[in-house]
């Protein structure tokens, strides 16, 4: 089968590998129909992620059919229509019971990690009972791609962690694809006020689409003023870290209100300055979260609802055997403007 | 001044009433400009609440202009804008240090009740530092008379207490103006499914407007069928109760999904039959509530944030003159289709 | 080997029956070393349960050694030394991955109801993975066999769903095996007051030795009143209902305090009354309950550390041959002053 | 009267100066009975608060008797016996409404900070109705004097931020009276493990005897090393940092188990190194807060129930003729041992 293979620091190339074998009575295979790319894949292909071995199959996200069950799986057959869950969850550790299905034991985030991913034909799902989810009758495949990691991530790590509320002030710092995910999905709670920022303008306009009620270039060094400014002065009760950098960490320190939350989604390579010399009795929190994916279930509901249309951060198609070229558009966003790619099985 | 008085029951008019002095220090004296008749009016009308004696001025909602302040009131002065809370909170006692205000040891519900109330030229308020709320300039204030009581009570009673989520399942039993704030309020949370269920076609018909995603006519007693139809039989996450007899109430029972929450908002006038063989083990919460109105700083952001729209529960408008006509005209909501009137001082 | 089987109602009787075998691949035998009889058994023999056929075995606590595990068993080998939880939880349903086990839609309680139990000196336990618990080395086995149901239940549907808190005011109606239950783990809170209310002396002297603050015997009618004196007329924060029937949950009704909770333990038969009609407006909680066992870890854990000492609630043992005496024992506990019956296998 | 003034950086004295008179409608001024001194006093006389200017008396905690009310005290009389909180609460604001009285947009700790304090014979209180609390008859004084600051301390910032659970493991960095009070206020949700970290080996012996279920001298560097043994590898759910500088907190991140809370009660006078590159994606929440005393009455109901004993955290008494020499006392712990010294006024 057709698969993109992480090949080395800087090296990713479309192989022809063996359809992957059911190895563990809880697995499933699945025939892949619609996948997507990762801001996380290029942090594998800078050589950044050390779990992550050359001769990976990439990929974590994405929509399928499934074509063969392990003896264990009792909730899918072959032939059912699945969403795959970025992370896998065995359901039986400490951690699943705690829906924390992001340190399962057993599973995490392994997918196009640990073990081959969805960026190919087949693809072998451990814990499928727990890691899977039946994708409805007449549902839009594309739309639901954004439910594997993207929009989980977002309304987990930054809105439900923020503690979004009716009325509430909300800075999103960062609006790449997981800052939108997180502009989205925080408007399920009617937030009166969302401030997006970036350094990028055409970002800023897609976010002002999506629902910002303002939005900031930080490019002249004074989005905090520009915050304390909207915010007459009191900053925002939630702000929404999604860059992953100090910088963006810091100003999430120097807008934050009395009593609110900094909810980190970010993915951090360095350690940032904390300046509890000014927090220490501001009454504020600060979290973080790797996705736990345990509120799909909630998302399609959303999804069905029409209280959220993910099609939106879809900006671009690719077949699967151009995916190299999907990358290209992908990690070049600056310019292509992209936000999602799906790449078609 | 003129103001609306009870003289007992099935009896009120217009009368000319002394404008009222401060008592306490903490008082202030509030012309009105917009007031409003309420539900709870009516029962005062039919003799249903001994605490309200005759010779009552009626009326607990409200926007005014202050006239006066007590010495101890620091928070507003003469020419201030304000909007009345149906609840008077001192601000000290154990309920209020709780946002329980609706138990103040020294006010809770008192105006139009057990002190005269809004609908006159004129109001004492007590306890204003923490009873009265400035209106913002440029606000509209009609629309801020529904946040005087029926907004925080659908929203209080029934969609916070009824813990509404996104993507879960709502049915409201009672479509009439408190059922209809619920209705409002609910899509804050954006739940996936919400079901309006009462026996006026008309009242169905604006809740859809609003936005139900669904509406049961209940005359022909097959209503609990149908809601189980509408969630393949597993009923609802919240069944919020907004009439206030026991058939109704059963009715929230019988369709209330295991692990849901009964929200109680009717005013009860009896006993009702509580169903413990069939539900001690289905794991479910029922909450009763008189509104605080705690969250009317939150219904501000709301509404300046254009996330709820009251206006649109206002069907008619009156002068104080013509208050009489207004009460006959919101009585006889099945035939003039009132919802809320407005009454302009 | 031999089991007490249920024969219908009014008899039972220590068979000889076949060794149970695993049925399916996600099950477990476990040879019993402890097991108890629960007042649930009581009611089974009375013929209340319907989902319990004559020929069943009963029982569905204990602790024992495993004997043999199905192919899908990952967390649990033979010889292995567990602790059985009253309910089996499948660890993938929508109610299981919500920690709402006792909703499972394949398990739920269902050992020594719809499938053969613990009073036996085998049984089938499904879904061994996330339906049983490892025993810690050198762990008291009797201690251990109450965290199969009787103190998850009064932690769960008691104390959790009552919210105890430090200094808090609790009142406990029944003070039977589960009210002490209830009583135990209610001391996990600190809570300032915990009033025991029952009929008969002797547990009241029980409750007293094991934490209550005050006991009332309820035989004078005058139950009520001695509440709300001791509580300067408030009434309780947390009402436990442990009894189930509808007198005690209307005293619940009537001594619980504004804002207050009224956790049901009780499996009621009948209807009760609702009092609305005063209720509707003291911003209140009635939650009920079937035990999830979701507590057994942190159980666990609070047993380890000493903060609960479950060995309290034993007040008999029987070799499984003499447990016909044992289920006589149990059942006059207003003469035998049995408490929990240990039956050793 | 006599009161101890703050004279500049590293100077103070027992001075004569006037009694203090009513200046606001809403104050009293309360002869004191008892006093003690703080953590913060020693940093006001380091120089360390800018907000505390030379000349002021100095003192935040206390018991006394009201002398004088201003004309808008309802909740109290000259003559009341009273507890003061460290922390001043207009009870009007956004802030005290939402019960973080730390933030009184009017109030908060201002006490012996920005206006005089309680280290003298009178004390003028601010918002006398909502920052006074009233002292049962037969209570104990001294006792008491620990919740004005103190005990809220510990337990707000440390453990309900800290989120403290039956059976689950908590580490207190810096066993100083601060440290303490954690560890006495924590005991009341039965964790399983408390851990208590310092470098002094006899207040170490006093967190033993206070209730910590193991102690580590960290001045050998293998602190962290020594927690992650006594929790099997896992690290705590709850670090409680009560010490304020770089080192201790970053300990707190270095101990924390996934899914853990880090809640700061530790002055900071320097930013700390937040390790986001190894947090991000752990799930865990870091929590500062200024204390609200928002649970005083909570307080007051654990002393009535004996479930906190506060007259152990008393190691000295002083006159108030001697309150210089408490200081010395107080400052030199490593050698007197002090934790909380009484002064007599």
């Amino acid at each position: 089968m057709k698969a993109l293979v992480y090949q080395g620091p800087g090296r990713k190339a479309l192989e022809d590998r063996p359809k992957p074998k059911i190895t563990a009575p809880t697995d499933a295979i699945v025939r892949m129909t619609k996948t997507t790319i990762c801001g996380t894949d290029l942090h594998i292909l800078k050589g950044d992620v050390p779990t992550c071995e050359p001769g990976r199959i990439l990929g974590h996200e994405g929509v399928g059919v499934i074509d063969e069950v392990g003896p264990a799986v009792t909730a899918f057959k072959a032939g059912d229509h699945v969403l795959i869950s970025c992370v896998s969850s065995c359901g039986k550790c400490e951690y699943c019971r705690r829906q924390m299905y992001s340190h399962c034991t057993a599973g995490g985030w392994i997918l196009g990690n640990k073990i081959d991913g969805t960026q190919a034909e087949f693809v072998r799902t451990p814990f499928a009972d727990t890691s899977l989810y039946p994708v409805p009758k007449g549902a839009d495949e594309e739309a639901l791609v954004m439910l594997s990691d993207i929009l989980p991530t977002g309304f987990e790590c930054g809105v439900l962690n923020g503690r979004v509320q009716p009325g509430s002030t909300v800075a999103i710092v960062g609006a790449g694809p997981i800052g939108l995910a997180a502009l989205l999905t925080a408007q399920f709670y009617s937030p009166g006020v969302i401030i997006m920022i970036d350094l990028d303008d055409n970002r800023l306009a897609v976010a002002k689409r999506f629902g910002a009620t303002a939005t900031i270039n930080s490019a002249d060094g004074k989005a905090v003023a520009a915050v304390m400014k909207l915010t007459h002065k009191t900053g925002v009760d939630t702000a929404i870290e999604a860059v992953g950098i100090p910088a963006t960490f810091e100003m999430c320190q120097q807008i934050i209100a009395p009593g609110g939350t900094i909810a980190n989604i970010g993915v951090h390579g360095k350690k940032a300055d904390l300046h509890l010399e000014q927090l220490w009795d501001r009454n504020i929190s600060i979290t973080t979260r790797l996705v736990d994916t345990a509120t799909i279930p909630m998302l399609f509901k959303t999804v069905a609802a029409k209280k959220i249309d993910p099609v939106q951060l879809i900006t671009h198609h690719f077949a699967l055997d151009d995916i190299v070229a999907a990358y290209d558009t992908f990690a070049d966003a600056a310019k292509t403007k992209a936000l999602k790619v799906i790449i078609t099985a």
